[in-house]
């Protein structure tokens, strides 16, 4: 199932996608929840549920292209970056192959929607992007095994972790650069992993800035796949039901290219992740 | 004032720490909030307004004794750490003086309550203490100017930035060594910025491993201010009523001292800070 958290003319809530378009759970049943979250606490049964009233659906569809995609989570919990998972992307940074991620977090202010214009800070021009398989977390809990992690996953989602990259070297640690107000996008929509190879291996990932493709990659690279991620993670610190995992961008970035890239007001660009889908967004300067 | 979140038998609230005790603020007038967070969000008007009725009030009030100290939040918001700001403490690691602080973030689940009993994790030996002066933000806001910061300031209160020195070194980055699960103790009071010198400016503050003094330290020796750290953190993030911010730890830690001394189950480690108290936490392995 692919769900789409949106919003239309003054209305938001939770929409499966169909054939033909979308639908709000609440118009297959009302008793369903309005909000992404609370699906996922749900846990299986609820989401099992949503998929066999969907199927046999046969009331009037909402066109895709009215709703206006949103934030997935209407109350983010911890949202944890793995950086440096594609050797290639490793490489061009100059560092090591890691034996270990380097892992930060966003804030929940720091993250915006699919299509949503994204401001590039005045403090900076060195906005770079990155195209990352995202992981929504379902079933949460602590020490997760990697043979037993597949089971935490509740969906997928594309993201663009765009990192300020003055910043992000500014200090000891990458935060700053990767946490400016409303720089990175989410979505628009979330994959259930039942839809997806498992692990969500094998997806050919790519980005792009007005119709260039500067990343093309596949998550079949990643150096620490989502299990192995999981795993990690939930080591040190318990999951929760609706916590992200970002995991990682391929080599590709702007800043080590020759010239470098850097993303400017007017551009626009994406990230696409195979039976994922397209994740867009246009960038402005600040008023 | 000093707010002290607590429960006892069955009850949590919000007291104020008088001559004799404490007393709940609801006991003072039924129409206060339950939560130090609500309290925060009411900004100056409404802790003007505490104040002076907990200044008149004659009646009953209970034994801090008989209080169990709680995290101060219920609903925290980001919880974002300085590190490298004592000069002595960035030279025992081996680190330049720097010129931006190292920043990371911790999850809500890794912090815990003054007197709460700390889970040393099975997974390292290097269980290290961290004494931190911590800021509580009333007032958010987003480029927030240095001159203007510590309008922004509701309190502080004693922060134990505990560190699992091998995994904070795994990475590229520090946070899993800073967010195993309940290892960032709290507390036990917020003291209002009022009734502590302009930006808690000058106060010694020192950590005691049963009864050993081993950090020893003075807030005057900050590289960074409690405003400038506003200032720095808030160029990039908004900040939020009931943020936190851990401002660093002096010279003076575990791992660099020959031997190293790490927590050990039945250690008592306290953290002290001149004017806003003793948080105290004892060790426990897991079971």
């Amino acid at each position: 199932m692919q769900y789409l958290v949106y919003s239309k003319a003054g209305r938001s809530g939770v929409a499966v996608v169909v054939a033909s378009g979308a639908v709000d759970v609440r118009d297959i049943d009302a008793q369903l929840p309005c909000e992404l979250d609370d699906i996922i606490a749900g846990g299986a049964a609820l989401s099992a549920r949503i998929g066999s009233l969907a199927a046999n659906y046969k009331g009037a569809v909402m066109p895709l292209v009215s709703l206006t995609p949103r934030f997935p989570l209407s109350r983010p919990g911890n949202i944890i970056c793995v950086g440096l998972n594609y050797a290639g992307h490793a490489k061009e940074g100059g560092h090591e192959i890691p034996t270990y991620p380097g892992l930060f977090m966003r804030t929940p202010e720091s993250m915006a929607a699919a299509e949503q214009a994204i401001v590039r800070p005045r403090e900076s021009e060195k906005f770079d992007y990155e195209a990352e398989l995202m992981i929504v977390v379902g079933k949460g809990g602590r020490r997760i095994k990697e043979a037993d992690a597949l089971e935490h996953v509740f969906g997928y989602t594309c993201f663009n972790d765009m990192s300020l990259r003055d910043y992000q070297r500014k200090g000891a640690q990458w935060l700053p650069g990767k946490n400016f107000d409303g720089t990175g996008p989410v979505g628009p929509v979330v994959v259930t992993a039942d839809e997806l190879p498992k692990g969500a291996h094998g997806l050919r990932i790519t980005s792009r800035i007005n119709g260039t493709t500067l990343q093309d990659s596949n998550t079949a690279d990643l150096i620490f796949s989502v299990a192995r991620c999981i795993a990690i993670i939930s080591e040190f610190a318990t999951l929760k039901p609706g916590d992200l995992i970002a995991t990682g961008t391929p080599e590709g970035v702007g800043y080590p290219r020759k010239p470098p890239v850097f993303m400017k007001a007017g551009d626009t660009v994406e990230v696409e992740i195979d039976k994922i889908g397209i994740l867009r967004n246009t960038i402005i300067d600040e008023a």
